[in-house]
């Protein structure tokens, strides 16, 4: 079997069950989503918000007609730096069938072009402090961890 | 000297050379921002794009008619957590001559209600690493450091 290319693209309302399946796919994601079949409404009014905003880009890698990756790109207008754009990567996931394979690099790769292609000046992402794997990962792209990540939760 | 109440309200344009110069008051930002009269045209672009934005909110802290501590609150549809509404909060900055005094805590609380009220189900912010007094005061607002913040620089 040869192997197939990878497509990257923006993602449809019907990519929607495959990507929340890869985001409930992971230790931590386990716990916070809720991937059933009709999907929770919720997931859908998120995709509509993100789908009408020329700020988001949900992104997803195809190969052989499925969806095998998703990232969310996020372009953020910024008073710091002297105005400049910044760029945010969010739920950044590949199928764990097809990991180790090169996918998540060029995603992220193609992702990172598209936000230099809009004039960012920057890429930032948080990664939970347990995640070394893609510490690394990320590291191998360019990234460098000299942020602390802080969350509160309001619920 | 009776103290005098710190009123917080949305930015306005005529905002824009106080945050500057208090963005560029500081070891890491007096390194990226420029604090010119007139300010170069690029902040005032940013703050169009953001000002026309309702997921953008530019927040001011006022006392006695003079802007003293600023923050730039994001709300940020998403996928992830079943398609919840997220926070983000960059840029907080307090001017020096007023610092331990409480303000940036009080500015910091009204944005995390303002974030509740909007039904949002986090709040995220990323701190350099050498800011170990930051890392304080938002441990003491309630925030955990469970993330690693990468960068990466496009240009």
């Amino acid at each position: 079997m040869t192997s197939q290319a990878v497509l990257f693209r923006l993602a449809g309302r019907a990519d929607l069950p495959a990507i929340v399946r890869m985001l409930a796919d992971d230790d931590l994601g386990s716990q916070r989503e809720c991937y059933e079949d009709p999907l929770p409404e919720s997931y859908y009014s998120a995709f509509e918000q993100i789908d009408h905003d020329p700020n988001h880009e949900l992104i997803v890698a195809e190969r052989n007609g499925e969806v095998i990756g998703t990232l969310h790109l996020i372009f953020m207008p910024s008073i710091s730096f002297q105005g400049e754009l910044r760029a945010q990567v969010e739920s950044v996931r590949v199928d764990k069938r097809f990991q180790s394979q090169g996918i998540g690099g060029e995603l992220m790769k193609w992702s990172m072009e598209r936000a230099r292609q809009r004039g960012a000046h920057v890429v930032q992402l948080t990664t939970h402090k347990t995640r070394l794997d893609a510490h690394r990962f990320y590291e191998r792209l360019g990234f460098k961890g000299s942020h602390l990540g802080m969350k509160l939760s309001l619920k």
